[in-house]
């Protein structure tokens, strides 16, 4: 109890606070400035993100239906932009991932947090990437500029990095530094960067001609800090996600809806991506876990006392 | 199917979100304006707001603890204002309120939406309505200016408000017009108004000279549109907080570790409310129903489809 009083009273908490609401409002400006509409999050849905790792299941039950707790909108961004007047979209979404006591040490893991999520439609990783490059950058010269303060009480020098990030395909981290390459990747680099090609979720496009190469990236902060954002461009045609859900073993029941959506057609080519919020503004803080950037702290496993 | 299918590829869902992005843009830079922090909203907590209507129970269990989803972020507000280099903080907050299935025609309910949760520390119910009065008439401002196109589709015909918005006390209200006040009072008003003193949850102040009288309010949207927002000064005492939590007949067990916050003198003064996103697009759009300016509707009682 008193830790978690001395932790909301802390001006620490009061510094954190200034640079996200500044992060965040750069942000929304240049989502608005660049026509990428926002829309709202939903919690409970019939349907969600089935991750590439286990959590713990949550549901609640509602005149009669199961629903889940949204783990990202992925499926639901594709379904908003089979509006043919919507072709940019972002979700600042809440998402609850109850994640197993493993994490709870990784200093990048809470059982809710917030990501934006963004989809734009018709459009290719390469300008997805760019976009978020420019944004990344932007982001950072406007909590250089405007929380010089903030950044000086946490012994924290930013610089806003050159863009374009640098690429680097997953295969050859590896074959460089073995399977724990995004960690090592990351302690090395001085700016964020990008590695492309990873095999996770069903929704993320294998290359038609190249099977096992995939369409998809992390955006990674340098220092150490870790994953910032993951995307990549989506299956949109009902034989490819029906295979993929197949391989992943996955239960099609749930996602009947969604299939007849893409059996009809109705699902665009779309490519996006979702960007951590409490792991941005970790490492434009330079703290050690994302707790300590969160006003109520949800460590996997730790007990939530508000 | 279908019903869903056209409703998410209509003209009128753009326009909404159209109007919408230029809303919620208006009130970020209102509120970064005004030094007023964002923070990342919860949805799992032990705590909640109790409401002052009867909802069905949304709860998840992790890790041997039972956690609500919240239903506003009221006592989380106070919490934060806690620290002492905060003073004004507001979240977007998604909300999850299982409603009865009586709501479903009401037009106003969902059972999840998004709200904008305010919170001042030391100020009055003054300073918040003006504050409020200001952010309504700027929001509408902005949407004139820059969705001429979509509210010209939608056949609106929208004005700024002059404020101080009109100020009734709901005490001469129910005299003149009984206890449908509210409604018939927004059927009658061409312009958002207020409506204090309100004997709800018991968190919002009770006048300790003048008991029955409560420094609380509710922002309702003309044209027959409803409330807006509700909010009000809040109990910060102990002695009070338990009062009226008893008068209620409330369990006190949960709020167990918030009463020690209250004990030990750590929470402010302080004065807010919650403004639904919906319901103020709704009346901006000048639709039937809230569920036709989300894009996944949650109608009380209605099969979720996506």
């Amino acid at each position: 109890m008193q830790e978690i009083i001395s932790h909301i009273k802390s001006e620490r908490l009061a510094r954190v606070l200034s640079i996200q609401s500044t992060a965040l409002k750069a942000i929304h400006d240049f989502m608005y400035e660049n026509k990428v509409l926002q829309a709202m999050p939903i919690i409970l849905s019939p349907i969600t993100d089935p991750l590439s790792h286990s959590v713990y299941d949550a549901t609640v039950e509602y005149c009669g239906q199961r629903l889940k707790l949204t783990k990202s909108m992925l499926m639901h961004k594709q379904i908003t932009l089979m509006n043919g007047g919507i072709d940019k979209v972002y979700f600042m979404s809440p998402n609850v991932r109850l994640e197993m006591q493993e994490t709870k040490n990784s200093g990048r893991h809470l059982i809710e947090f917030t990501q934006v999520d963004i989809e734009f439609k018709g459009a290719s990783k390469h300008d997805f990437m760019d976009f978020i490059d420019r944004m990344i950058a932007y982001v950072i010269k406007e909590v250089i500029k405007k929380c010089s303060d903030d950044l000086a009480y946490f012994g924290r020098t930013l610089s806003v990095p050159k863009i374009p990030l640098k690429r680097y395909e997953s295969k050859e981290l590896k074959d460089k530094y073995g399977k724990d390459f995004e960690r090592i990747v990351s302690m090395r680099e001085k700016e964020p960067f990008w590695i492309l090609d990873h095999c996770r979720e069903f929704y993320d496009r294998e290359d038609k001609e190249k099977r096992g190469y995939y369409h998809n990236y992390d955006l990674v902060w340098p220092e150490g800090y870790g994953e910032a954002l993951s995307g990549g461009e989506r299956e949109y045609e009902h034989d490819d996600i029906v295979r993929k859900m197949v391989e992943r073993n996955m239960d099609l029941t749930p996602y009947k809806e969604y299939l007849i959506l893409a059996k009809e057609k109705h699902i665009p080519r779309t490519v996006g991506g979702g960007l951590g919020i409490e792991r941005m503004i970790r490492y434009l803080t330079g703290q050690k876990h994302v707790k300590d950037v969160t006003i109520f702290p949800r460590v996997p496993g730790e007990k939530i006392i508000f």
